[in-house]
């Protein structure tokens, strides 16, 4: 196996991804999941296409997130069918924050998902996680870079859990579904990870099982208290009711989310929330560079030596810290462009 | 309230809290909780006390850590009970990663050590999560050299759950005790977190219940396949039985936990973790430094410039994330000795 380091191989698999090579896509995924050094690489190629190929309309996020068990496997299957049906190339990201390798789970929902992986209009991938939870969101957001650039123009991504990785993973979706399902307890969950706080649309799923009427009643009355009004000066706030398995209320889910769609474009706040992302991309890259500085073997002696002196207490941690920046900091020479 | 801010203050409040004052160690604790920008001169008086007071035998850390329902609250009281009867001052924090506030568990835990409250040699504090993981292992960290500072010569770090966090914070202790219960799946869950890995002592509790036999007898044979060996050299692996509940088996793992330091000092182990503790610690307060110094308000100008060029795609993220950072940056001005 040839090691696709090269800028050129880089660039050369972003082309044949446009072109519609799903190895090279593949491959393009598996630098954006388990290669971060190669990220500045990866994220320069898919750039300098993006202006090579003109000002394209980017590709339309859609997440799609909520605790175990909601059915958000079978809904996004269903979803991407549906977008499918209705003319869109489909990109799926299936992300699990909690699993350091491709667990069972998702490995499930991509053999599920079989059906579709024939059409070559629908591209599936798992991501895992590999240690920190920024560095999840920032594959997550490298592989939706690359997916658009293969011409994929509705991404899902579907996150397993409830917790920060989750809303971070929220974050980088244009329009986020929340999934719930009748019973107590999930929605409570979902409030204290923040999700209902970035939930643009609520969908109670199962909703033709006991107990369905009265979770979307305490939906719409939380929404009712204003805890949150998705879209508020949108097409409005509610709950969709959806059976996923049965296939019931998934057309009425597409329409919603089409709907939250325009209604970012045509009030602005799709640009809004995609500079929001650009800033926190930025920010989140340049600590992964500082930290990547700070782990080099050329830092090795100034740190032993400084946690030497932390040690016998002749200096303090925060000074020490202080004296490691300006150690490993030389301003960087600006890239040349190649 | 006086906002404990100036150096002088901080200096005083640490002074105090060494005399035996239990409202300064309450409040160094809440900053080094609450505080993160504080941390520099929170660590920097910390240490100048630390020389002022010339070279004390730094305080005794053991951290327990398991699943949710194991007994490690109650574990943790009586250990404090039996160091405490050694003649030892007794330290304790209980770290919950996973609630961003102080949850009822902790607080219960308090209660339930109430009967050494009014003990001036032991003091009893809970830390919980504000934000990043790596925040809450730096918060803790502060917060044992307050204790230290304080005169509590035996720490113990209480970690509630099974995950990175729980690590991280495992990792600040000198003797780590990985808690078990009897039956299934809690041994499998700290193996896959890596627990295991960083335990130097095994504890099955509630030794008296069904399963008890089989759980010891599981673990003592993953350690023979060696998968783990704690103390590979020092005093030999094993398993320790508790009851704590009902006190039975303390006082043998207040002797394993002796064992086991009296081994870190003679074999040198204890000056290469705490070396190693001092790099982590240097690492991630330098990148606490970055991240603060990026998210200063001065830097948004630049940050919402980059963030439009990468939106029209005429920059990309991570050339957008090297100018931040080139903007960001100048050489910290070594801090003036005050």
């Amino acid at each position: 196996m040839r090691p696709a380091a090269a800028g050129a191989g880089i660039a050369g698999l972003v082309a044949a991804a446009a072109e519609g090579d799903r190895r090279a896509v593949a491959r393009l995924l598996s630098l954006a999941e388990n290669n971060p050094a190669g990220w500045p690489e990866l994220s320069a190629a898919l750039t300098a296409h993006a202006v090579h190929a003109g000002p394209a309309r980017p590709a339309q996020i859609v997440g799609l997130t909520g605790p175990p068990g909601v059915g958000k496997s079978t809904t996004t299957a269903a979803l991407a069918r549906a977008f499918r049906d209705a003319g869109r190339r489909v990109g799926v990201l299936a992300v699990d924050p909690s699993s350091p390798v491709t667990g069972g789970a998702l490995l499930g929902d991509r053999i599920r998902m079989t059906e579709l992986a024939g059409d070559p209009g629908v591209f599936v991938r798992s991501l895992a996680s590999r240690g920190q939870l920024g560095g999840l969101a920032l594959a997550t957001a490298q592989a939706l870079r690359v997916l658009g650039a293969a011409g994929y123009d509705l991404l899902l991504v579907e996150t397993v859990g409830v917790g920060q990785a989750e809303v971070d993973i929220a974050a980088l979706a244009d329009t986020t579904c929340l999934l719930l399902a009748p019973g107590a307890g999930d929605g409570v969950q979902a409030v204290k990870a923040g999700l209902l706080e970035v939930a643009d649309i609520l969908v109670v799923n199962k909703s033709d099982q006991p107990g369905a009427d009265r979770t979307v009643a305490d939906l719409t009355a939380m929404l009712r208290l204003g805890r949150r009004t998705p879209q508020a000066d949108g097409p409005g706030p509610g709950v969709v009711r959806l059976a996923a398995v049965h296939g019931q209320g998934i057309d009425i889910l597409l329409g919603r989310i089409t709907d939250h769609y325009q209604w970012l474009v045509a009030s602005g706040e799709l640009g809004r929330r995609r500079l929001a992302r650009a800033r926190g991309e930025i920010r989140t890259l340049a600590l992964a560079t500082v930290r990547a500085r700070l782990a080099d073997p050329a830092m090795e002696a100034a740190l032993a030596a400084l946690a030497g002196a932390v040690v016998d207490a002749t200096i303090d941690p925060a000074r020490a810290s202080e004296r490691l920046l300006s150690a490993a900091w030389s301003p960087p020479a600006d890239a040349s462009t190649d």
